[in-house]
């Protein structure tokens, strides 16, 4: 139990900061928790299951005398956040949030931060497909990576202050250049979802087979798609058009590949195939070996069978 | 307990006939369980584990006086074990496949099946990324829809007989034409895979992004991915081999789509993503209420957690 921080300010109160303040109680690691939500229901939901100290109608309320703010809303909605809270920042107080993108967030904040207040970038790679403020859970970071890319003259000791904070809410904790971050979420999040996205929409969509067909045969591989096309559609719309550049680029990677598997479908081309689903075996290994996934068969579903 | 049938021949003993196996054990649900598999390691483990009354080193002892006879083995190995077994089938046999393409086995088995022997086509919606004989249980098939094809003229006594050994497995039996099968399938199964396959191929093949990098951020949302994509190798290019007609048309619809979000993240457009993100939710809720996946977050996942 180390109090980190005096007084911690979450701005946006859905999955990541509901978390934080369950995981912030249970480890001790504040003194007190003051929150914003932009609507009331989310306010009064916040109130009734006492996920804050305090609850403030303003931004500009919440950061008051904070010595940590979290800026933990959409990637879109970050400047205006930004700039409604800076003039009440408490001096010397640290900034940080929790988007999924980093170069779009740094260059959306930074400007409106006034000179001594320490601003680092944050992304918690963590989360599930529920969103808002009842969906927040103490361990949802536990042993999963918080990625932090602090800018080139960020304050060492305010870096690691703030490392201290997200290790014992039970994140690793790594730091990167935020493009490169930018760059690799492309990869493991940003695609995928697109994707994943995508193939849900073209089954809805798709007059010859019914919803009814494709949500009972969906145990053949489809509902593995269906969680992640049930995230939250302004995070991800946020997402996509504030890391553009690098999601068409992986978005190009992708579809040269999937012309090349289709070609081989096309000419049949059995080994060409083979040889692709056989080299992808050996990463699924490695997640879960790296303690990123459960081994149970189908994620451990069905539970009770080995 | 119902023995429906006296002896089952199980030819091939992966994870859809090894579950077979426990499942007709724990339901009493034959006398006898003969089993044959290509390779001797896999009858090797086949007998330490117990999972057959009898192993065989060939398809043509294993169905000797078999009353049902499920080929279970890849779906581009199915014509070659029909032309085995077809001359020591008992007469009045039935003889199903399990197979996840429907008209390129009926193509490639019917042909060898003398008069008198009933051939039932199904395919069982069920499955994990696991392979194997050690990988079977006997609840895989619980509440799992279990498709059959029959022909035209398919003797509604034999149908009927399968369809309550398959309910005594616990799964829920539906018939449809093969080339529906074949479509929908593409849409709730062969396309996903595939799609899988391609994301995780491009993850891996990415000079700027390590592999380290894909696994220890795979947490956010790419992991799902990795499941399917680790499925066994050959089973899939099979499938794709003999379903191309359904999957390029899926695949052509869902780069249709995608190329549709491509350009609406290029031109900025948040409405048409935001919509998109929207319209998708409702299929997953639809998929939890029909009993097909878990509501619990992340899969349940993490156990323990809310």
């Amino acid at each position: 139990m180390t109090v980190t921080y005096d007084k911690v300010a979450l701005i946006g109160l859905g999955l990541i900061a509901s978390s934080m303040a369950h995981a912030i109680r249970a480890g001790g690691l504040a003194r007190v928790i003051a929150g914003h939500a932009k609507t009331a229901e989310t306010r009064r939901v916040a109130l009734e299951i006492g996920l804050c100290d305090t609850v403030h109608e303003t931004a500009a309320e919440a950061v008051k005398d904070a010595d940590l703010v979290v800026l933990a809303v959409p990637v879109g909605a970050m400047g205006a956040v930004a700039a409604e809270i800076a003039p009440h920042l408490k001096p010397g107080a640290t900034v940080t949030d929790v988007g999924s993108v980093k170069q779009a967030v740094i260059d959306a904040v930074a400007p409106h931060l006034p000179p001594g207040i320490h601003f680092i970038p944050g992304h918690p790679v963590a989360g599930t497909e529920y969103s808002g403020p009842r969906s927040g859970f103490a361990t949802l970071f536990q042993n999963r990576w918080w990625l932090l890319t602090p800018l080139a003259q960020a304050d060492i000791g305010a870096v690691a202050k703030l490392r201290a904070f997200l290790q014992e809410m039970g994140a690793n904790v790594d730091e990167m250049d935020a493009g490169h971050h930018d760059l690799v979420l492309a990869v493991t999040s940003h695609t995928p979802h697109l994707i994943a996205y995508t193939m849900v929409g073209v089954a809805d969509d798709l007059g010859r087979v019914t919803d009814t067909e494709v949500i009972k045969y969906s145990a053949a591989g489809f509902r593995d798609f269906t969680r992640i096309a049930a995230s939250d559609p302004t995070m991800w719309r946020d997402v996509f058009l504030n890391n553009k550049d690098a999601t068409l680029e992986i978005l190009g990677r992708f579809t040269e590949e999937l012309f090349a598997l289709q070609r081989a479908i096309r000419i049949g081309d059995g080994e060409h195939l083979f040889a692709y689903f056989t080299r992808t075996r050996a990463i699924r290994r490695s997640i879960i070996e790296a303690g990123q996934d459960t081994s149970a068969p189908n994620f451990g579903r069905s539970k009770g069978t080995p």
